[in-house]
């Protein structure tokens, strides 16, 4: 038996004894995870704004050491330091090569009981059976240090995803950028956009110690402001028209809204925020203005190889978004910390 | 006095007698229209769709020589043969600097009456006083002959558009492409794609002459199947997944929806039909499946100097989309005809 945290419901979180997992496939990993955290996006079952009907396995960012492997496996082996993504893939088919592993034709979720080989276990616990693992895991080139975990453990998803909206607004050299959005994701996005070239990076935000985080991440300007306030804000800034790029960093209506209005004419949103409520899209308006909608759940796979040698060096510093770290044992309070905004994100150690 | 096209309401089309434009800024230029043209946006008041609360002059494509220019113009004289994109501009405010002249911070629309200095015409009449004269014209450099008179006069709006469909799609070299909608945008948007460098392009289209022009401008494949039949033959096209790029270039509900199911994850939508009905985005389908969506009214103008001497030499063919050409006195059988579908565009001389 291992320990793994459980959701039952609304602000129900339980640390449970549950059945080790097992090799069931021959491309599967075991794996020993080392550190794991909690997601802006498992907030939403955890205040109830998703139903969970039925208790579910819960986290999908882990990191942690291989114990034993299929048959088949041939990349990753037992002792291997790995960095999983926040779903399995198989790296091979037409989806993953185009570069959109969460497309993966045979991939799927974590804490899914429908997946290949049987059950596939969240990342809040203490083991993880990983299929396709050739394809899903990234070898850590060095057993890393203590300090170095958080980094690489925003490889999973955070720094990963906030780069996937850097790069669907199309950031490149000299772009004048905002982010909206000041969660971990939203504070990666800021990171991604500098090392992309950006002139000038905007973080919408009215937490004192995250402007602060920004700031250190590259944000050139903050804005406080939100709504038509907030807009105008913007685009007094950037020559009455807004921004050429804008990350949107949360998933509501609300905030994607903010950030359509402050594109300029001819620039692109680039999103990441899972949507929220009926966020449809105002086509009429982002037709009038030439203002595309770029982005979706982030391939994040496809990404670590880029990133890990600028996490292992200290070139980027995004495990900083960590500012609580937790043994395993306190899961329920993590969740209770990121949901009442006393942490940004919380490190998970089993 | 000139003749001019009025639109009195639901298949009201008239040639009114009006007043003569006169220069009123010093911007102005006034243009002798050589020839013009009915455009499927017109279709839409034409047909009742959206309404016509009280006459209004209509047009807004059209190439002519310059009569007289206000003191202020410099970069254009009397006897330059001109071309006219859909709207004016003056290609000097941020917006316009930015490549989105359709957002120009003093540009406005043809056959307004609220526009800088009094009304401005509509395209479809003898004469055009045009502001920002500067800005909005484009001098040809020779006197063209008669049968180039076509090719130029797509400059104006459709092949421009095409263009900005397949630029917001990210066409580029090896694109796999599709096209939906066989009218004279979407057939000008498939000799964009190829010159663009895409390695395949699908026209959607059912009518066997459009059918047959797709395949002189480039088309390579054509699917006839719509709806569900439709995205199935696509994706049968394309590894199974669907392709690249897709080209919107119709603008309902359905050719949207059947534009973002033949899009491969992580493919982009460029749109350039005018949304019409209640069309809004399906942002969870997008969002899961890394479809972007980019586009809007496109700024023709910026395109203008680039694909000009392409259709001076003969390079690329677009003229061909006119397959009627009639007085301006027949103004109203132009509009019948391209309603019922007898004419994919017509051709109007005044």
């Amino acid at each position: 038996m291992m320990r793994a945290t459980v959701i039952y419901g609304e602000r129900d979180i339980r640390l449970d004894e549950v059945s080790d997992p097992e090799l069931s496939t021959g491309g599967d990993a075991i794996v020993r995870v080392v550190a794991a955290c909690v997601c802006g996006s498992d907030l939403w079952p955890y205040r109830g704004v998703t139903p969970t009907e039925h208790p579910s396995r819960i986290g999908h960012e882990f990191i942690g050491i291989v114990d034993r492997v299929g048959a088949d496996v041939t990349n990753i082996a037992p002792g291997d330091f790995v960095i999983a993504p926040f779903y399995d893939c198989d790296m091979t088919c037409v989806n993953c090569l185009n570069g959109v592993s969460t497309s993966c034709l045979n991939g799927g979720w974590w804490g899914a009981d429908d997946r290949l080989g049987g059950f596939a276990d969240g990342g809040q616990g203490e083991w993880v059976r990983v299929p396709h693992a050739d394809g899903s895991l990234v070898k850590v080139p060095v057993q890393p240090t203590d300090e170095q975990l958080p980094g690489l453990l925003t490889l999973a998803d955070v720094m990963g995803t906030g780069h996937h909206a850097a790069l669907s607004a199309g950031v490149t050299t000299g772009s004048t950028v905002v982010v909206v959005g000041d969660g971990a994701v939203g504070l990666c996005a800021i990171i991604a956009a500098k090392r992309l070239g950006a002139s000038r990076i905007v973080a919408m935000s009215r937490h004192a110690d995250r402007q602060a985080l920004a700031t250190t991440f590259g944000a050139t300007d903050i804005v406080e402001a939100r709504g038509d306030e907030g807009v105008a804000a913007i685009k007094e800034l950037f020559d009455g028209v807004g921004a050429d790029c804008v990350l949107e960093c949360v998933g509501t209506k609300e905030s994607m809204d903010q950030a359509i209005r402050s594109t300029r004419p001819g620039g692109m949103v680039g999103y990441v925020g899972v949507p929220n409520g009926g966020a449809e899209l105002p086509i009429r308006r982002l037709f009038g203005t030439n203002v595309g909608v770029n982005g979706g759940v982030a391939p994040v796979r496809n990404y670590i190889e880029e990133l890990l040698p600028e996490v292992l060096s200290g070139a980027i510093n995004p495990g900083l978004v960590f500012d609580l770290q937790l043994p395993l044992a306190e899961v329920a309070e993590a969740y209770a910390a990121m949901d009442e905004r006393r942490a940004t994100k919380v490190l998970l150690r089993p």
